[in-house]
């Protein structure tokens, strides 16, 4: 990798931040945070303006440019690449280590008196903002919200903003009508005094109105706000996004007997700050309801006892599936099963050939993928790892540096996809020749937690937090540990991580309760420097179940798992399992057989489904 | 229970609170709370206010007064008892309930406009003042700080605050001279840039010089304030408490170039406030720390800038035991476990004749108690609950109405002691006949919860929640459940209940992370309501464990039991537990056999003995 030259990109950074014509009074420092107005995990190209300025291309990190400095905070994950993706114009701040300042005692350290810091406010949440706000004004110093964003105006070749169409998605596929959920947001908002509802998020957005979009890589999305009022919906939207299909499933022009007419507006997606001021005009003594991770750019515009700032409804109401999305979640995962084991029946057919490296191993995998009925991208970057590249936990194997698959190292291979029924993300790691015993004893210990969670029960009303152990537990009786959380919401065709669920012993990823239809995954792993990585991952459906007694009428859940792909059993050391883990282990590879047995048959895939029937043998 | 008449009380309070000679405006409302103003869990006579002016005697509950009217916020725990207690004059507002107010909305709809609301600043914490002053204040009221207590005024045999001798704790039991806590504490201070810190919590100040008194009923502490400058080290406490081994402990008569001389100079209680304004004259552009429970008395005296609102380094160098104060727990639990094998011994042969009821019974505990050396007092109120008295969780038997204790029922104990070596909290739940089955299953459940937290492995560096669900999963799996914490943190001759460190799902009662030398309860319960209840409770020490691996050398801790006393082998379904948890069971009561025994030969404690013996072998 070789440093990008920002000399002359700062220069005209620098020279914005001083330009009246693009900010009021002269600004002496600026803030670029990586993400976009919408909060999104990924995000488009035209939004990637901090990697354009510094270099630095990770997924995490924000700089702030001085007109002497300019310094990048980035995690423990990304110290090597940003060090050298920047060149020497750069200082890189290497947060969690001691010595290294908050960016808010940074800026107070270089800033002159009476500084003004610029930030685009729709890169700020409005929590970020506010603290971010209060600390310089303690110091003296004002944050301003920069309305023109100065990267932009030095980016020339900066890719314009996606404008792809959108794709209706059916009640086959969503199993309630969007003007239902707009009714139950309604009620919800009627519940908190509420007269209007500014929904954010971009997956919120496409859930609300059962459309999908691929504006961003990996997340069915697209760009856009919308606006509930008690009589109206807006939309704001690139209007050239809709094709005819959309409008009519948005009754954009339907007379208003039509039955379940709801009238929806369309406007440009830019109008949603002159719209919001509408609104405050509007409401009287109701409050207007952002969500917490909206942007400052939208907070600021509502007076503070005119908003009511919360997560938003949307958020709980998208996590928990209805019937119909849970039956097309199956669906959708019993294809990604067939495409597994096609997958791994190929694997052992070829890794001994040693011509196979992680590269082209997973673009066969997406091969399988694209065979399947309804597929439509993958749902994440593969993470497709030999050996000690297994041990790198967010690794993406590149054509220059990918491993071969060999019968000696172990291989971890962590993959999803959208299909218009469902999203998926299952990780298995496998052994093409003769483990060793320390990596069946680790293998075997991560197992034993992924299946103490899976087969988990659990009274309604607690988080996620208090499950987290329960996948760590083994590992811990050893000395062993994994760095990462255990799971993760999952979409319905949307985002592969979406809130307000997880299981984590780090709270912010567990805010909601676990409730019956939220589906998350089970992830757990065990990561050896410099030598493999292992993790095995299910997506698994919160649902209730029966218990002896039932305490308080509390109702009890459990998990079902909806991937069904099999566990090597090779990396298994049977004598530590217990016969409660054996008989788990026996039903998930029975399930396995039967189902997607039934599915590989009907496919006609005879080889794979031989792999499956030799892989489902039961222990017991 | 009868209502107290408040009638004459309120009629005075009311006439208070517009009485120019104690208020500087009129008050509208006067609010009440319930606590001391050091944040105590337990208080002294002269404190309970709240019990003192509306009846209600239960441990927590919020009152406020106004013109018309007299309102008393409490949790269902006493909705009944408040109800029973209270007169005519009082609203009973039940916490919890979806339709009760809360205090700030109450008063907003029950005040007239621009109305001021007093409360005695010292009574509530920092936090709580500014919460509750901004509600006020975005309503258009205010809140006001009155300096003189109204309750007080109009209390006219109001206790006298207690003036005891305070007790001189050697080196011998606190492994620690006073002055090096001081000097750790102003390292710690300077690490935070803090010129000095104000010592608030009573635990903290006793702790800290190595004294105990007796102010307040089970916990061994004294009314004071500790300031702690870079030159100085001030306590606030009435003089007459320190007799000449006190003062010689303090060295307030020494020669400056005594061994290990460190000033201290002693001011009346009350000076705290006048000092503070000193010390804000003095400090410069260093911070002045106060506790995050430190009062708004206090909190108000600082300016904002000033201000470092943290919890105390004394909270968490008090939680973590040293070599000397660990060896004097185990030594004080040792002997709490040969009174309870007295008790039970005692027990097993009185409780068929039928004459023994709750509080006699835990009268007789106490008397074995006391037989044993360094005995002070009871470190809490006995539980001693019979049957479905067992099912209430914070039971407290009365002489009228106390159950006779039974071959037919069972019996849950949860009792403790204040050793001049150490505090003791131990709960055991036995049959004295034959337990059904059902019982059976329950116990069993609740002590495979209480193994497994016990015996968990995990790494430096979580906190307590994360181990919250070890202790109830076996009851999860059933249906069953406890609605109380697992664990609470326990002093070393100090109070019974002590942060930063437990094990709950509430994170608030989890701050800190767990360290080697933090002492906590090990306490899963089961509670079936009008039947039965069982807790099976230990105190446990965390300790450092040899582990096969260590993951980034982090290092593995685990529990070590410091109560010895058997758990009852009838009460167990040995099918249900796993060979782990058998062998787990037969080491601890190895343990306590030789531990125990031996100590209860020296005492010639035979029957005792006998007792021990026959209650401590093994199953596998």
């Amino acid at each position: 990798m070789t440093a990008k030259n920002t000399t002359a990109l700062l220069q005209r950074l620098r020279a914005a931040m001083k330009n009246n014509q693009y900010v009021c009074e002269k600004l002496n420092a600026y803030i670029i945070p990586s993400g976009d107005a919408h909060h999104s995990e990924y995000i488009a190209p035209c939004d990637m303006r901090r990697a354009f300025i510094s270099g630095f291309t990770g997924s995490a990190g924000t700089a702030i440019v001085t007109d002497n400095h300019a310094a990048m905070w980035t995690d423990g994950r990304y110290f090597l690449q940003a060090d050298q993706q920047m060149d020497r114009n750069w200082t890189l701040m290497k947060m969690g280590m001691s010595k290294t300042p908050s960016q808010e005692d940074w800026l107070v350290k270089v800033l002159p008196e009476g500084a003004r810091v610029g930030v685009d406010p729709f890169l700020l949440s409005i929590e970020e903002w506010k603290r971010l706000s209060s600390k310089l004004e303690s110091s003296g110093h004002k944050l301003v919200a920069a309305d023109q964003n100065l990267v932009d105006l030095v980016w020339d070749d900066r890719p314009e903003p996606p404008s792809n169409l959108l794709m209706v998605l059916s009640t086959k596929y969503t199993g309630c009508p969007w003007q239902d959920k707009v009714r139950q947001a309604r009620d919800q908002m009627q519940e908190k005094g509420a007269a209007v509802l500014v929904v954010t998020a971009l997956d919120e957005v496409a859930w609300l109105f059962n459309l999908r979009g691929s504006d961003i890589d990996f997340n069915p999305v697209f760009f856009s706000y919308a606006m509930i009022g008690k009589e109206y919906v807006k939309l704001f939207i690139d209007e050239s996004k809709l094709d005819n299909t959309a409008r009519v499933h948005l009754m954009l022009d339907a007379d208003k007997n039509t039955e379940d007419y709801m009238k929806v507006e369309i406007f440009p997606y830019d109008d949603i700050i002159a719209q919001l001021k509408v609104a405050c005009q509007e409401v009287g003594k109701e409050k207007i309801w952002l969500s917490d991770r909206g942007s400052a750019a939208l907070g600021n515009v509502v007076p503070d006892n005119m908003r009511l700032t919360q997560q938003s409804p949307l958020c709980l109401n998208k996590a928990k599936k209805n019937d119909t999305e849970i039956k097309c979640m199956r669906r959708a995962h019993v294809k990604d099963a067939v495409a597994l084991c096609e997958y791994f029946a190929w694997l052992e057919k070829e890794v001994p050939k040693g011509e196979l490296n992680e590269v082209t191993a997973a673009d066969r995998l997406e091969q399988f993928r694209r065979e399947q009925e309804d597929f439509v991208s993958l749902s994440f970057d593969t993470i497709s790892g030999v050996g000690s590249n297994g041990a790198i936990i967010h690794y993406r194997p590149c054509k220059e540096t990918a491993k071969t698959l060999t019968t000696q190292e172990l291989y971890l291979c962590d993959s999803g996809a959208q299909y218009r029924d469902g999203t998926t993300d299952v990780t298995r790691t496998v052994h093409f020749g003769t483990p060793s015993q320390h990596e069946k004893e680790c293998f075997t210990r991560v197992l034993k937690g992924h299946i103490g969670l899976s087969s988990a029960v659990f009274p309604n009303g607690i988080k996620g937090h208090q499950l987290d152990t329960l996948a760590r537990q083994h590992l811990w009786d050893v000395g062993l540990e994994y760095l990462h959380g255990t799971g993760h919401g999952v979409g319905a065709f949307l985002n592969v991580h979406e809130g307000p669920c997880g299981i984590s012993a780090r709270l912010s990823l567990t805010e909601s309760t676990l409730e019956a239809g939220m589906i998350v995954t089970d992830e757990p792993g065990y990561y050896e420097d410099g030598a493999f990585g292992i993790r095995i991952e299910n997506v698994v459906l919160v649902k209730p179940t029966e218990t002896k007694f039932n305490f308080k009428n509390k109702g009890f859940l459990t998990f079902e798992p909806l991937t069904l792909a099999p566990i090597q059993s090779k990396l298994l050391e049977p004598s530590m399992l217990t016969e409660k883990e054996v008989s788990w282990l026996d039903d998930y590879h029975t399930t396995c057989r039967e189902v997607v047995g039934k599915e590989l048959e009907l496919q006609g895939r005879t080889e794979a489904l031989q792999w499956l029937l030799r892989n489902t043998q039961t222990l017991g």
